[in-house]
């Protein structure tokens, strides 16, 4: 096809996209502008080359064999015209040209395209708050600014440090800063849970309680109302519930979300959502049929909503650089959209999911229900192995997966399993699909019954009414209200496991192994609800049969189990 | 419903079908007869009973709480009657009912049955050769028989040791002999390669290289003649192309595969296929509608053939036997079929795949194309890291995958990887599926552009024949023939990379970095076939692309690069 394709932005999606359309039509010519000096680098490496686990800033911005990506690699190697520190001002759509400037000589210049790609990215959202223009104060927005925040840390200077926002950012930053740095670090986030967007409140229980035993604070339901010091950041006050709260921070990071940088779409007159995303089609044209977009600054589809959403991750930008690469040069690719799947390592603790958690399903207006599962991550006999905890969401009558979440110490074999659910998405899976999920098995790597489809297996049973179940922040509630007698609390286990809470909470806490409990029904009242508890969840549900079996009509089940309410930090005492 | 259910055979598809059967249907009677001592135990676990990672034999048989699962705990925490030491001798279909020996009284009887499950497994296939029934030759059959070659190695009597057969258990036995008991073994396998019909070639020779360098010795296309020894096994005399060796062995295991347990099925009647698996339908029905069959002694549907096949796992059977239980109690739930995942750890090395080789596609009759990539499993900055190789079998014209296997030190990463693929199999996935594959992303656990999307990318690019490649045992080939002068070998590297063989292969082997290439293009000779190669087969694809343009039509890229040749052992020396 040969002609001008212009490319704004070169950190994902941008570099992606123009290599692409250059190795498909080598006739073409390819331009490539970017604001910043660096370009083509890894931003999701941002908080890694914070901690130090990365120790050159070049390596983010080089390929797998060291090779440096800047404007002789793109120039030699790619064949593509990179133009750094290079800021788009302008699109004319009529005369079909993008007015540049140069950030070094000022120099502006217009530069003609056939066709244009938008991958200018996201921007940080800076909390409007007084003391937030401070020295010390920053946000993880480029290279420029993650190399700033390191020569603050490693100077010295920085002895405490609060991160602002629970997100993916803010607590990789907090790992960062705690753990390789020994900073003293506090988390503020307005919501009352870590990761408040895609995990549950129970699986964030998990992820917060380990950072915290990894020596991170957190001020959770707080707000950050203004910053202080002399000249700068010195303290953070915080408003929370009980009145105002003073918090030391030589260094404040702001991670409170990314906003699209669609200026440039808006005012060039292409359609932008009201969430100020570009909105583009499944070929990821915007509305004008010859300027693709994507990556940051554009909205795709939600495969589980059916709406448009805005996903900000690098690995959708590569994906879709292709795609646009392929269309560039007169091909038919296709973007269907995401579902939305992540994954954060946090000390020794990983989280990853897909899709909805409960609380955003219902948001959505779906009749949802969740429900968790607690099993090895291995074969339970091997001896290497840990607990992985999953949380299903689906959809009454349909029986559609909305969302599974998980916390597991094996990160991988977390990832591994959310990536396969992940991959299910697109096709509308139910919990059956879960069920049959055909993973590979052998001992050193999972169960029989891999904990995918156990976790579809109790989906059914709850769907299907065959099993009633509460959470473990259900359940710590009403431990809590013991004393009302509302709850019978019934252990399961053998005498054993249940003896420390027999010891510790006579009268209160009882025991009936759940082979006995056929034979010893009279023991156990119909006039109360019957909280069940094992280990897992998996006898329990036994027990639940037997219940329901005899007639018992107030009983639930504590999904997954104590392993998941002590996990979570809400275990009784004993 | 109510009435009679017997289950014959009580290892693993048989418990789960029976437990789920009397949890749904409480007022039915559910009897579970068995042949051996120990019921219910995790069979796929007996390698790591051997090599003594699993020190109780009675952990195989245990919950994941320590409860044995022996015929009290069927009986009260199930409601499942089980008999062990309980042979079943036939069915009689008119009469319904069963006819069982006691192995212990020798007291026969005919169990009444109103639906009938057959999960009578498999046996290991023992070569008819002199010598098989010596003391010291053992298969690993169950539980005892694992006790017994246990009993051998702990006596300190052993010291050396065959393996016949480089299949999924002989590999983890070859494993467990040599890692933990520092045996000396050799592994006898009658194919060239191991793992012969789930890897490839390519791969099969780094996972054997790895247990190579890890002690274990391999005798590849060779067969077992004969077993001798005064009373016992002492040697196995070997029959290979060049003739007779004798290796000296105390202990010969036999892992030739296994075979369904079909006799009973057959002897009353029911469809048996050539293959001898018992014939069920997707209710997992055989051809009479009240006799259920699933697990090892059944076949299932191939979702990637469409035609029936064997596939002898733990995890199918577990996943079929509660399908079964719903069956058994009205339900109308399905087993499609299966892909057949799998995956194995070889000491530090892991392999995985799912689906057809390039072989099995082809003996098939489907016209398939492999093609390998080779990438860091994480980010490629992030510190902790390994590569990990991939191997995509798809169907030229429709482009469908048809297998993707892989090999990486960093198991449950890869095990990961094929699970996504797996999830997708049932859908029947193209190439540019595996591309948009939405996987969980983080610098600690994936590149932004996950191996599996590379995976698809480069299928793609061969398919659509933009990328010409070649494996790494094609390109061994040739350069050991490289005097014949047919190839130019050109390393698209950097000067330091291809420095040490330019030094020792003077004259023979040619570089051009890639990014020079378009203006060096005059000492690329256009009568011989170009070979071009690079770390991992990226940089060598955007070289192909730029002789490609210039008009070279003799050109090949060496798939997954100097990373893959050099994994296999097959990089020249230097």
């Amino acid at each position: 096809m040969g002609g001008n394709i212009v490319v704004i932005g070169g950190v994902a999606l941008g570099p992606k996209a123009a290599c692409r359309a250059k190795r498909l039509d080598p006739e073409a010519r390819v331009v490539m502008v970017d604001r910043g000096a660096r370009i083509s680098y890894g931003g999701c490496g941002i908080p890694y080359f914070v901690s130090g686990d990365v120790s050159d800033v070049d390596e983010l911005q080089s390929t797998s064999f060291h090779m440096l990506r800047d404007v002789a690699f793109f120039r030699d190697v790619k064949g593509v015209e990179a133009r750094p520190r290079t800021e788009a001002l302008s699109i004319d759509r009529e005369a079909k040209t993008v007015r540049v400037r140069s950030l070094d000589t000022g120099v502006e210049k217009d530069l003609p395209y056939d066709r244009l790609v938008l991958a200018t990215g996201s921007s940080p959202r800076i909390l409007p708050i007084p003391g937030a223009e401070l020295p010390g104060v920053r946000a993880v927005a480029d290279l420029e600014a993650a190399m700033a925040i390191r020569e603050g840390l490693s100077s010295g200077r920085v002895g405490s440090a609060v991160v602002v926002g629970a997100g993916f950012i803010g607590l990789e930053m907090a790992v960062a800063l705690a753990d390789m740095w020994g900073i003293e670090t506090t988390v503020v986030e307005y919501a009352p849970t870590v990761l408040p967007t895609v995990l549950s409140p129970v699986l964030a229980a998990m992820a917060q309680r380990h950072m915290e035993e990894k020596g991170v604070a957190f001020r959770l339901g707080a707000q950050a109302a203004r910053i202080e010091g002399e000249g700068k950041a010195e303290r953070v006050v915080l408003r929370t519930a009980v009145g105002e709260e003073t918090i030391a921070a030589d260094l404040v990071i702001m991670a409170v979300g990314v906003a699209p940088n669609s200026e440039l779409a808006r005012a060039a007159g292409l359609d932008v959502s009201p969430r100020g995303g570009v909105v583009v089609d499944e070929t990821l044209r915007t509305s004008d049929p010859d300027i693709f977009a994507g990556g940051d600054c554009a909205e795709i589809k939600n495969l589980v909503t059916g709406q448009d959403f805005f996903l900000p991750l690098g690995s959708l930008a590569n994906r879709q650089g292709r795609v646009i690469g392929d269309n560039l040069c007169g091909g038919d690719s296709r973007f269907p959209g995401a579902a939305g799947a992540w994954c954060v390592k946090l000390f020794e603790l990983s989280a990853s999911g897909v899709g909805l958690t409960l609380d955003a399903a219902r948001r959505a207006g779906l009749d949802a229900v969740a429900v968790q599962v607690s099993q090895f991550d291995r074969a339970h006999f091997y001896p290497d192995k840990d607990f992985m905890f999953l949380e299903l969401v689906a959809e009454r009558g349909t029986r559609r997966v909305l969302g599974v979440q998980g916390v597991c110490s094996l990160g991988d074999a977390l990832v591994g399993r959310i990536g396969a659910v992940s991959a299910l998405m697109p096709h509308r899976p139910t919990v059956t699909d879960l069920s049959l999920l055909e993973l590979p098995y052998s001992p050193p790597f999972s169960s029989a019954m891999d904990i995918v489809n156990v976790l579809g297996n109790v989906g059914d049973n709850i769907l299907s009414g065959r099993n009633e179940s509460i959470d473990a922040l259900a359940f710590a509630e009403l431990f809590a209200e013991r004393e009302s007698g509302k709850a019978f609390f019934l252990d399961c286990r053998e005498q054993p496991n249940a003896a420390p809470y027999l010891a510790r909470y006579f009268g209160e806490w009882h025991n009936i192994p759940q082979g006995q409990l056929a034979g010893r029904l009279d023991e156990v009242p119909r006039d109360r609800t019957v909280v069940l508890v094992c280990n897992s969840g998996a006898r329990s549900y036994e027990a639940f049969v037997t219940l329901a079996k005899a007639g018992f009509d107030r009983v639930v089940n504590v999904a997954g189990g104590m392993a998941t309410v002590a996990k979570a930090g809400l275990a009784p005492e004993v």
